[in-house]
């Protein structure tokens, strides 16, 4: 049994959190915090988790870091909020899972030209993609989790990069469900604006566009160029990875399958599908990801992915760190099925 | 040709207008009002109506009522700004047709209970429902517009009521699409909100209640009460009534659907099925309202009427009244059918 | 530990079975028979389940009920199939929970009348639902599961019924998913047919009004007559249903509640809401039920509550009623929050 | 004044001719054939479409092609049965629209091979996109309406292609409603399957592959090929197209937007964005196509362009084709804005 906290947990991400760890056997929830709902009942805000047991008598705590001495935090807190909090609770020596973006980048130059603010400092950290980096987030102290798109992307030509076969230019083209903007009300998250429509953003410019880059040159031999360009479209959850690639030299689909199937064999989230293309449907509320591919003509490689973006995509991607780092089951409190329909 | 001018241009029904007037061949846009977005040009906000020729070079305007010289007003302005802006208007004979709420009431005082506001004072208005009222709008200098749910309901209740052939109580399911709450996001409207939700609101104390029963009780000989509860549908446009009354006496559904042919022979708007049911798709965009109803055991009545809320239940209905007012044909600019799928 | 099988596999309620038992660690998965898949893996229809070990291997049997020593049988087959099955199962004194209509009426009449089809003889069962019914339904071999309108409205209204204090007339306004017109598509259920629409159906012809008014009545010391209009909304999943009542006698909110309260003291799966109001958000994916009222002027209650259709309207319901058969917690693999957003 | 026949009216395409023609000043139905609906009034199966008076009266005609005699004819007919009556109506001289794709292709051996049937054989036709093949649509007997995604595709491509400084590799990754599925229901096409989903599809197959890639190469001066892959999401009309390309030289995105500002100069139903980014909602109902790009490093450029499919993709161009064949104003029926929200 371990003890966890989540600071910044109002929004989807710390409601997402609260789902899964509620249904966990090993965890029990110390605090969650929020600045501006002091002494609210979580299922107030989170009112789907109404009527679990373990969350009753819950209330959310304004409380500072220093006063947390959980054996786990999760940072649910937004850039640059997480970069005030995690030093104060890392030289305590708690183990901490930050979803924010402040930790992701070796490279602190790239972080504060991208996300365009400075940096409070580098620390020891690690990237939190379990099937790439499992052993590194077993002794972590600090894991930073993935960005929602490079989950889905990363995880989509991870083996295909590594194995040394395609060109350097990778097309990226996501397509993400609304819950991904967070829980603010804009303009365009505005039901009347988004339904029925699609709307592309960012489409040279997403700061998720650098992560990918750096974790898939980690893996590449040879110089590689991401070009990412995400879209808006009227569902809740999820996203829709489509990459365009090339290979130096023919293969066919099956052989293209069986890497996938070599680099991820074991992995308890990852299904290579053979005879369907991954869709939202097949991994909604699930810590799953979905792959597949097709070799078109002049070796074009057509790769897709699916994933929840609040599960696999964040929170449930958390709780599987914490799993790792904990030396629970790595599927503990997550091994279900998507909700379908 | 008439020159029309609206004010408070930049929300949902301000572009209705716009998309229906630029279309009208008597009509010339003057102005178009606005606060905040003056020097902005129109197809900047109302962005499907890029590329319109009668539109090109028309920018909002932040000018006082007073400078206004056109032959018709539209007030596209919220409850409470109405009533400051009409009444200039009003004095210097310019024909006025009021989106708000300000003087849809005879009696100010329930006005100002339901609104909750103290109101500048009464004018002589017509309350702008042309298959009731044509008559009185025709010489009107001032309509004010039916509210959305009021139009859907009074048009489905109306010729039973003036029959007077049922019970006193009268029980109204509304289900209403997202843009009735407006152009401004809020948590009830962000998309993963209300998105695979159904929302009911204000469920015993929706204002439009006093409007739909002052409406019914001047059609009926005897006392009535309307009981009201809307709910949001996670659909953009489109309200779908379903009224729930008893008869006094025995009828079947072929003698009700009659009275309802009767009551609204002519009338170029409404639609009376006989077959089908009235369903949004059957009117989305377009100023038609489907009625049918049907007869249950002991005499009750259901009845089910469709309409778009911004078409009918607004700015169509608007642009309906200015032709009764201009002695256009009633239909002109408006005689297209709905956009289905 | 229990040996179950389920009859009919490949619908949603078979679904929504597998993915819930897949979860529940007292049950091993026998059988799921189908006629049409034999040998196909149930992850290839149900495909949010791929990667779940406890279903690898299991596929679709075409195995006659005769062939079945499960100790439950979950029959998820349609109205008129079931009644050839379960007395099969029966007199093998296998436990059965029927999802559909054919054992829900005491009057065989009635069920012949609505349902349009004779029956096959009546069989010693009980009405699945828990919160009235648990003591039968331990007992209970034959146990016929609710259906997914009838769930919604009789929780709603049996506290009010049983305390005997509301007029004759209980008028039903309910809103359900499309996921609750089963698995196969037709022109109502085509996208573009139902997306950004309403449609209201079967609106004083449904048949789950008789069983509605019989359980109603039960509860009712006087006579009762219950008014049920269905409409489809374009989301997959839940039941809004909206109940419009009177009074005998006044009463304000908070003793209505409070009798709401006592009524359902200690459900694990039913929320009364004193603050909110019930909408799928909360409730997608649980087996949880909310409930809340508003008291209107004249007496008038607005009654109003929201379900998962394919959870506590049919399979969630029927592992809560497996549960209760095997002497199991009787929250057992049903007790998750649902997934908002 | 011209008559105007459609053959295969009952689907989508047809209903929105109808739509447009009954509002077209110049135009009078003569004909609506189906096979299966001899007899039944256009408006029973096209609801939007009650109640306006040009169409009351119009019922559906099983007549051969043979009886047909008016002065323009759409074929609103699947691939394949087009190509059955094309021939009949073109010997004797009725100038036809078709909007299948059996006219289409140049090389009928190309055509024979992506869509798996024999052609009955080549007709003197035109390609219908007017911003290319204006004057000889004005002179053609026989027009090929382009397709959905062709639509889309190459007017976004077409004038930087035929500037001549991009790479020979074109990637179309394009997003479709659901309605360019047809009106017959399938398993995609029901509501719980494609709902909060993106299904991908025919990713290095879709046909309409060839017909984009063969009309880019007419306004190339090199070789080029293209790399399509379609994908289904849940909104009801509209498709996005993002295209990646890459620039052989550096230019900036000024420049480029110049050339397309003067490929397109004068373009009644083409709109260069330069502010805002191309959406479903701005083109929804209308007859635009809305485009616009950005430059990425390395001379990367996206280029997104949105229509509605069943508008500008189909029926929208088929009326602007057959505007410019009888020398009507390019714009008369066609010329509205969008429907937003």
């Amino acid at each position: 049994m371990i003890r966890v906290s989540i600071i910044g947990g109002s929004g989807y991400t710390g409601g997402e959190l609260l789902r899964i760890l509620s249904n966990h056997p090993q965890v029990e929830i110390d605090y969650i915090t929020s600045r501006k709902l002091d002494g609210v009942p979580v299922t107030k805000v989170h009112k789907n988790l109404r009527g679990i047991e373990a969350l009753e008598g819950l209330t959310f705590k304004n409380i500072p870091p220093e006063d947390i001495d959980s054996d786990f935090v999760f940072c649910a807190t937004p850039h640059g909020v997480s970069m005030e909090i995690v030093p104060v609770l890392y030289e305590r020596d708690i183990r901490i899972i930050d979803l924010s973006g402040d930790y992701r980048f070796e490279d602190i130059e790239v972080y504060e030209r991208w996300y365009n603010r400075r940096h409070t400092g580098k620390l020891e950290g690690v990237y939190g993609l379990p099937e790439i980096y499992r052993e590194s987030i077993r002794r972590g102290k600090l894991v930073a989790n993935p960005g929602c798109f490079p989950t889905g992307a990363i995880l989509l030509l991870a083996p295909l990069i590594k194995e040394g076969i395609i060109e350097e230019r990778i097309l990226i083209d996501s397509k993400t469900g609304v819950s991904g903007a967070g829980i603010t009300p804009t303009d365009t998250t505005h039901f009347p604006n988004i339904n029925e429509n699609i709307i592309p953003y960012k489409v040279i410019s997403h700061r998720h566009t650098p992560e990918i880059e750096k974790e898939l040159k980690k893996l590449s031999t040879r110089d590689i160029k991401v070009f990412f360009t995400p879209h808006l479209v009227p569902v809740t959850r999820g996203i829709l990875t489509t990459a365009h690639v090339f290979l130096q030299e023919e293969r066919d689909r099956e052989e293209l399958l069986d890497i996938y199937r070599r680099f991820y064999r074991g992995e308890p989230f990852i299904r290579i599908l053979q005879e369907d293309i991954p869709s939202l449907s097949g991994v909604r509320g699930s810590n799953f990801c979905d792959i597949t591919l097709e070799v078109d003509r002049d070796g074009r490689v057509v790769l897709i992915s699916a994933i929840d973006n609040l599960v696999k995509g964040a929170s449930g991607q958390g709780v599987q760190n914490m799993n790792i780092m904990a030396r629970f089951d790595e599927r503990e409190g997550l091994y279900f099925g998507g909700l379908a329909p």
